[in-house]
């Protein structure tokens, strides 16, 4: 335990010392190191497939899940989608020095300007792609990063951050600027966690229980993403067709994911004339529904407990709620929400208003479904994740999440009186 | 203790619950609360100054420094100018609102726009004229505010406080918009720390004790605020009578504050010539040196040990040491700085890029004082504090720090296929 703490400091003290060189470069060797690292993904294909094979070898001896194998392999066709996000990567605009510069009453200039936040740390689960994504977006924006995967893709993982490191190498950079803690047991993570001074932000990719543990035991700054219990509320007045076309779309269109919804709330005024139509359309697609005792009343459907409004099935489970009126839905969701995603069906411009106001999410949707919610669907490019608090930044994060800002003030020996 | 945390906690829920109607409120009717607010202020002039005197008073016979009786003191004027920034913060911009819109290629448009944090909690010592300025900005920017003073201003806080809470019931909105938590001792404190999904953001208004306390202690997503280790290095090139002059304001005009230098750092050529000027102009105002072994060899002053390059002292004393190169300086400075300002004086504009980009700290100032660093001088306005984080804000914070971005999505039924 305790030499994989000093294992981990050392591989983070060579991050921080590496940083400032990454930090220190132009776009244009920026876009260079990505540029290169697609075209070494394309060159080691056979070593990093190699690789993946092993990790699937050894997955299949360890009974992973069928879903579980399937994220964790890697293809020629996948591979070739991870080189070409390392090459669509190039074509964003690059985030550092964006920013203002104003000139004061004395003369002096004030730029306040995007810089790299430093060393980003993250740690996530079994798909291997996550490792050369943000492996990409650190280069990208400036950051060195370290990275901690699950341990079913250690193979593929080392493979890849290994061609990171070439791809550094051969624009002149440290190997370092890109790290992968070799711990994939829960001290790996720990000791991540503690790297006060080294660590600049930590961020989580993966499921709810991953993101708590770090939420909770981190030492260093978190930027909390992912979980996502989201909620779509079908106001008194709201188009019964959007409606049931809104709730199947944000229920069945991919239901593992984080903004896909949860729970349904249904205004005790049209309960009567949809709820047996989203039974229909969503039982059609598989879906169970679990219900408040007045859906009870209206469709036969098993009962939802207390436990269910605050779970993010993630599956094709949903709950249905019915609710007196438009503030018992706002008091719901703000109760039960993970402050992810969540839509409207009306045609009430103060609903609407009301309604996107007093919900405290991330995102809040008027008549569309919460499956937007995406860096790719808002025009962000590659995401770094869906943020769910409130400081820093929220929502899909673009690159300027990992960036800070600093004031650079130059002037010619000005003094205050 | 346990009565305490349980008090506390009923005082947060009351502040939550009546956010929503202050984030609600328009521009006009927030800055109708700080006219209001004004204008209480003066009308209950007499109140204020009485509970200011009884504060006095138990000051007094509690022993309490001169200086320290100074922070606490309210007089006429001084009260007027608390005043007058109440009216000062109805010109500045509305930060709620702003933020970018744009329309996707299927219809739906994105907002993204600013809107309050929710419930901000402050902890901050003796000034009582810090629980006026944080009620306002909260007020400006459409917050709660939950504030824990020290116990020597607690009439004077609960004065001022009240009176908040009358401008804020005069203009139709909740008292509990504006708190204070009326338990001064540490257990006061120490509850407000732990008031997760309740306080959505706290600060630590104070000297390095309380910064620190908070930041290792909170619960809740705290803006690490204040400290300033400041340094001043002066490069081989620098101008002598500049580099004399900085060297001056920065540690003498004010001592006390966060953004005065406490270690000046020279380059090796040029100390034997600047040592001596520089020892002149700061003893000449009563300042101490304590310097390195190569500065002991040029000037007698005091040596300076391990301590002193990480020490704050806020007064006049200042470390002093000789470097080898500018590398040597911004290792320094990285390693002991609380990354608030810090100061070059160099002639070359690449010495001046490779300071400003390698120094981690929030302001890097060429040719210019450290002790510009102040919302005012930036023309920010009145200023939150000064964050020496990276995440969400760093440097002096505008009102725009007491804010977070929201999504918000409109269409006509758009689903994701």
């Amino acid at each position: 335990m305790h030499d994989i703490y000093e294992e981990v400091k050392k591989l983070c003290e060579g991050a921080k010392a590496a940083a400032p060189a990454l930090a220190r470069a132009s776009g244009e060797v920026r876009n260079g190191v990505l540029t290169a690292f697609a075209a070494l993904l394309r060159k080691n294909q056979e070593k990093i497939l190699a690789a993946n094979t092993a990790d699937m070898e050894a997955a299949r001896e360890n009974g992973l899940s069928v879903a579980m194998m399937d994220r964790l392999l890697l293809t020629p066709a996948r591979l070739e989608e991870i080189a070409c996000a390392m090459e669509a990567l190039v074509m964003q605009e690059d985030p550092i020095g964006l920013g203002t510069v104003q000139s004061r009453p004395n003369g002096m200039e004030i730029k306040h300007i995007r810089v790299p936040l430093g060393v980003v740390g993250v740690i996530f689960e079994s798909r291997p792609n996550v490792s050369a994504d943000i492996a990409g977006l650190c280069i990208k924006s400036g950051n060195a990063a370290v990275l901690r995967g699950g341990k079913e893709a250690i193979r593929s993982n080392t493979a890849i951050t290994e061609t990171a490191g070439d791809a550094l190498e051969s624009c002149g950079l440290p190997r370092a600027c890109v790290s992968l803690i070799p711990f994939t047991d829960r001290a790996g993570a720990q000791a991540l966690m503690e790297m006060r001074g080294l660590i600049d932000v930590l961020i989580p990719r993966g499921g709810k229980g991953l993101i708590q543990n770090v939420v909770e035991n981190a030492k260093v700054p978190v930027i909390e993403t992912g979980a996502g219990n989201c909620h779509l509320y079908i106001h008194r007045d709201g188009d019964p067709g959007m409606a049931v076309s809104v709730a199947v779309n944000a229920k069945t269109s991919r239901p593992s994911v984080c903004n896909a919804i949860e729970t349904i709330l249904v205004h005790r005024d049209v309960a009567a004339g949809l709820l047996p139509r989203i039974k229909q359309e969503l039982e059609k697609r598989g879906v169970e529904l679990r219900g408040c005792p007045e859906t009870i009343k209206i469709i036969d459907v098993n009962p939802a407990d207390e436990a269910d409004w605050a779970t993010e099935y993630d599956d094709l489970i949903v709950a249905v709620k019915v609710v007196e009126s438009i503030e018992e839905a706002v008091a719901h969701i703000n109760r039960y929400s993970t402050n992810h995603s969540e839509a409207i069906i009306t045609k009430d411009m103060n609903a609407a208003s009301y309604f996107t106001g007093a919900v405290e999410s991330a995102c809040v949707y008027v008549n569309v479904s919460t499956r937007f919610t995406d860096g790719g669907c808002f025009g962000l490019g590659a995401e770094v994740g869906i943020a769910t608090q409130k400081l820093h930044a929220r929502g899909p994060l673009g690159l300027s999440a990992l960036t800070t800002k600093k004031y650079i003030i130059s002037g010619n020996g000005q003094i205050r009186e």
